[in-house]
C-alpha cells in the first residue's frame, strides 16, 4: 500500500531558495515559463517567468545540450544549470543552462506582447484575452495586491474576535429589495441572487457577536460606468455591542492601517512593479454629510442643488477638499440622509431626516457604506410600515429581532473599487479578474 | 474636525482579558446576552453568553442596583461588578454584579431552549429558526470549527506559494456542462451560475502558477440526500508544474495536517464543547479505484456489479476497510474511470479507460475530487471531439491552452461535507449555516 505523508519537496527551486544560496556555481534545477528569448547567436538569454518574478537563464552554444531554435516563448520548461551572481539580471542572479527539458509547448504564438513591461493594448482587448494579458507582470501584480487586501481584512478581523461566515447567495428575497435583482428559477420557485449578505450577517450578530464575510454579491444595475460592476467581491463585517457608529469607523480605520502595513511588508515587490505609493490611514477625517456639502460649495463655488443627495462630482470634490486641506486620502462622510438608506438603517434620534451611518470616500470615490442598524423589534416594524414595505419574506429576519438583538452595525467594502483606488487605476475593470458588466459575460 | 485614528479600545472586557486578571475583587465592566437566569430568591445567577463562551454573574438582592424581575433572557446588557475566582462557574470566574444596564430587550421569549446544553429539537425546526437555534453553544461551535477549516486552507496555501483569486459566479457557460445548472436572465442574455471555478482556476495557472479560491458553487441537482446541497462552499486549488497527480494528493495531505493542527491549537474550546476527537492525516493510504473495489468485494463478500462505477455503499465499505485494516480515517481512491470524469481530465497514458485522478474519502464519504488536467491544446481538442462536445463557449479557455500551459492539476473540497465528517454529523445541513436544498430557500 502507498501512503501520502505530506507535501512533497520539489526538486526544482523557487526564487526565494535561489536567492538564499550563497555559493557561486552551484548546480540547480528550476522550472518556469519562457517569458522571452533574446537570441544573440552563440549566446541567448532565456528569461523564465516564475510565480515570484523573472529569472534570467543563459544559453551557450556548445555548452547547453539543446538547440535554441527549438525553444518557443510560453513553453513550460525545466532547466538544469549553474547559478551565478549577475548584477544586470532581474534578481541579481542568472543560471547558465546545461540542459533544457520541455514540459509543454504552445500551439501558436501569443497574440499580445505580454513580456513588454507595459502591456500596450486597450482595456477591451485585455479583458477579452484575460488569461493571456494577465501573464504580463504588471497586470499580474494587481491581483497579488488584491489578495493582500482580502488577506489583511480577514487576518485583522480574526484578531478582533470576528467569526467568518458563509451565507447563501441564492435566496427567496434580498436585503434591500428593489428592481436591481437578478432573478432565477429555483426548482420552479422564484428566487434571487443576493445583492448583499446584509440580512444574514445581522442575524448572525445574535450568535457570534462579530462576523465577517468575503464573497460575491450581485447587482442587476443598468449602470455602465467606470466604477460599477454587476458582480463584485464584497468585504462585509457586522459587529454587536457598539456604543455608536463611530466604533465601526474606528474598526475600518484599524483594518486599513493593518492592511496597508501588510502590503508594505509582504507585497513590496508588487507595489514596486506598479510604482504604487500607499495612502495614509493613520488619521482619517470624519465630517457630516451636510457639512461636507457646505464646505465644498463654499470652497469651489458650487450651488447645493439637493441637500439630501451627493452627486459623483460632489464626492470627487469632497475628496479634493480633504486632500488639499488635511492631506487626507480617506474621508468618512457621516449622517447620511434617511431617504438614501435602506429600512434597517438607524435614524438619528436628534433628527430623523438623517441616519447614524457613513460612507468612506477614498480619493473622492465611495468604497464603503456602513452604519448602525435598528436593533429594536418594534422600531423595525414601524420603519417598515413607514416605508410602505411588508413583512413578507422577512419573517425570519424579523423573528431574530423579536427574540433579542444587541445594538449593532456594520459595513461593506467593494474589493475591486478599493484595489482600483489603491493602484491609481481609472476603471474598476482593471482590478477585476473577470468583470461582469452590462455587455460582458465572458470569459 | 474629528479624526479616526484606529480601533477604539472598549471599556467592557472580553473573556480572555477577564481570565488574565490576577487580582481578586477587581472592578470590571462586561457586556453580553442573558443566556439564562437562575433565580434563587435573594441570589440569582445570570449567565451571560459572550463571543468566547459563558460568563457567570451573580445578582444579590440589596447589593445589585437592579430588580432581577425586570431582567429578561436574551436581553443585551452591560454589567458592572467585581471579578472573583469561582471554581464551579463555567470559566472558573464570576462577577458579583453591582449594576446592570439593559441595552436591548426581546419583544417575546425564545421559542427554543437554546441555553440547554444539547438543543432538543428536530433538524427541520433548527433550520427553520436558524438565527435562534445557533445561539445554542453546541450549534454555534460547529461554525467556529468551520471557520478554522477555511482559515487553515488559506493559510497553508499562502505558505505554499498559492495566490488567492475571485472568479465570477455568473457566466455564459459552465465547467462541466450538463443539465444541473441554475439558469438566469442576464440583461436579456442566457446565463448560468457556476458549478465550479474549474475553467477559471485552470486559466489562472498560466498566470500565477498556483491559485486557490474559497467560494460558493451552485448545483441544480435534484438530489435530496443527507450529503447533497444545491449551493455550497468549495475549497479549490489548482497548481502548475506538477510531476504527477500525486503532488496534488501530497498537497492535500499537507493541508489536512496543517488544518488539524490549527484546530487543535486555536479551536480547542469548540472541539471540547462538541467532544470531537480529530482524525489522523499523517499517513493516508492511496489505492487504485479497481483495486479498492476488489478489496471490498473480497472482504465483505460483495459482487462487483459495475467495474466503472462506485456506489455510495461501496464508498462506505472502502472507508470501513481502510479503518479496519490500516486504522485510516482518510483514503485516496486513484485512477478513476474516464467515463466518470469531465473532458478536461487527463487519461492514464497506460490505459485510457482510467484517468490520472482521485477522490478523497473521509470516513467512507467523498469530500474531494481532483486530478491532473490535460494541458496540451491538441489533446484537449481531441478529447472534446471524442466526447461529441463543441468548442462553443469554451473559446477563451481553449485559447489559454493554445498559447501554452504547464502540466497542472487541482482539486475541490466540499467545505460543509468536510465539516460534517469532522464533527461526526450525519446530515450535511447540520454544518451548513443556511442550507439550500430542493425544498429550502429560506431563511
Amino acid at each position: 500500500m502507498e501512503f501520502m505523508t505530506g507535501v512533497k519537496q520539489k526538486e526544482t527551486l523557487e526564487l526565494p531558495a535561489l536567492l538564499a544560496m550563497a555559493q557561486e556555481g552551484e548546480q540547480v534545477k528550476v522550472h518556469g515559463t519562457v517569458h522571452t528569448i533574446r537570441d544573440m547567436g552563440e549566446v541567448a538569454f532565456v528569461v523564465l517567468r516564475k510565480r515570484d518574478g523573472l529569472l534570467q537563464c543563459v544559453y551557450e552554444e556548445g555548452v547547453t545540450k539543446f538547440d535554441i531554435k527549438d525553444l518557443k516563448e510560453e513553453s513550460a520548461i525545466e532547466v538544469t544549470g549553474k547559478l551565478f551572481k549577475e548584477e544586470r539580471a532581474p534578481q541579481g542572479i542568472e543560471i547558465r543552462i546545461e540542459e533544457i527539458r520541455v514540459l509543454s509547448e504552445p500551439a501558436e504564438p501569443l497574440p499580445l506582447a505580454v513580456s513588454k513591461w507595459k502591456l500596450n493594448t486597450s482595456l477591451e482587448a485585455k479583458l477579452n484575452m484575460r488569461p493571456i494579458s494577465l501573464r504580463n507582470l504588471q497586470e499580474r501584480a494587481k491581483f497579488r495586491i488584491q489578495e493582500g487586501i482580502v488577506r489583511g481584512f480577514r487576518d485583522f478581523l480574526y484578531s478582533q474576535g470576528f467569526t467568518e461566515i458563509h451565507t447563501p447567495k441564492i435566496g427567496a428575497k434580498s436585503a434591500e429589495g428593489g428592481s436591481n435583482l437578478f432573478r432565477l428559477d429555483y426548482f420552479h420557485r422564484p428566487a434571487v441572487l443576493q445583492q448583499s449578505p446584509q440580512l444574514y450577517k445581522q442575524m448572525m450578530v445574535g450568535v457570534f457577536e462579530r462576523v465577517f464575510e468575503t464573497g460575491p454579491v450581485f447587482r442587476a444595475e443598468k449602470h455602465n460606468t467606470k466604477r460599477h460592476l454587476n458582480e463584485y467581491t464584497s468585504l462585509d463585517f457586522e459587529m454587536g455591542y457598539i456604543d455608536s457608529f463611530e466604533d465601526l469607523m474606528a474598526m475600518e480605520t484599524g483594518f486599513l492601517q493593518y492592511m496597508l502595513a501588510l502590503l508594505e511588508k509582504e507585497y513590496k515587490k508588487e507595489l514596486d512593479i506598479l510604482k504604487v505609493t500607499l495612502p495614509k490611514a493613520d488619521h482619517i477625517p470624519a465630517v457630516r454629510f451636510d457639512k461636507a456639502k457646505e464646505l465644498v460649495a463654499e470652497k469651489y463655488n458650487r450651488k447645493i442643488r439637493n441637500p439630501f443627495d451627493l452627486e459623483p462630482e460632489e464626492e470627487a470634490l469632497i475628496g479634493r477638499y480633504f486632500k488639499e486641506e488635511y492631506d487626507a486620502d480617506f474621508v468618512f462622510i457621516t449622517y447620511y440622509p434617511s431617504k438614501k438608506r435602506p429600512f434597517y438603517a438607524m435614524d438619528d434620534p436628534a433628527d430623523s431626516r438623517f441616519t447614524l451611518s457613513f460612507d468612506l470616500l477614498f480619493d473622492g470615490l465611495e468604497i464603503t457604506t456602513g452604519g448602525q442598524r435598528i436593533h429594536d423589534y418594534n422600531m423595525l416594524l414601524a420603519k417598515l410600515k413607514a416605508r410602505g414595505m411588508t413583512e413578507e419574506g422577512l419573517e425570519q429576519y424579523l423573528d431574530t429581532f423579536k427574540h433579542g438583538m444587541p445594538p449593532h452595525g456594520g459595513l461593506g467594502i467593494g474589493l475591486e473599487r478599493l484595489t482600483m483606488k489603491l493602484l491609481g487605476e481609472e476603471n474598476v475593470r482593471e482590478t477585476t479578474l473577470f468583470p461582469r458588466d452590462l455587455s460582458r459575460l465572458e470569459p
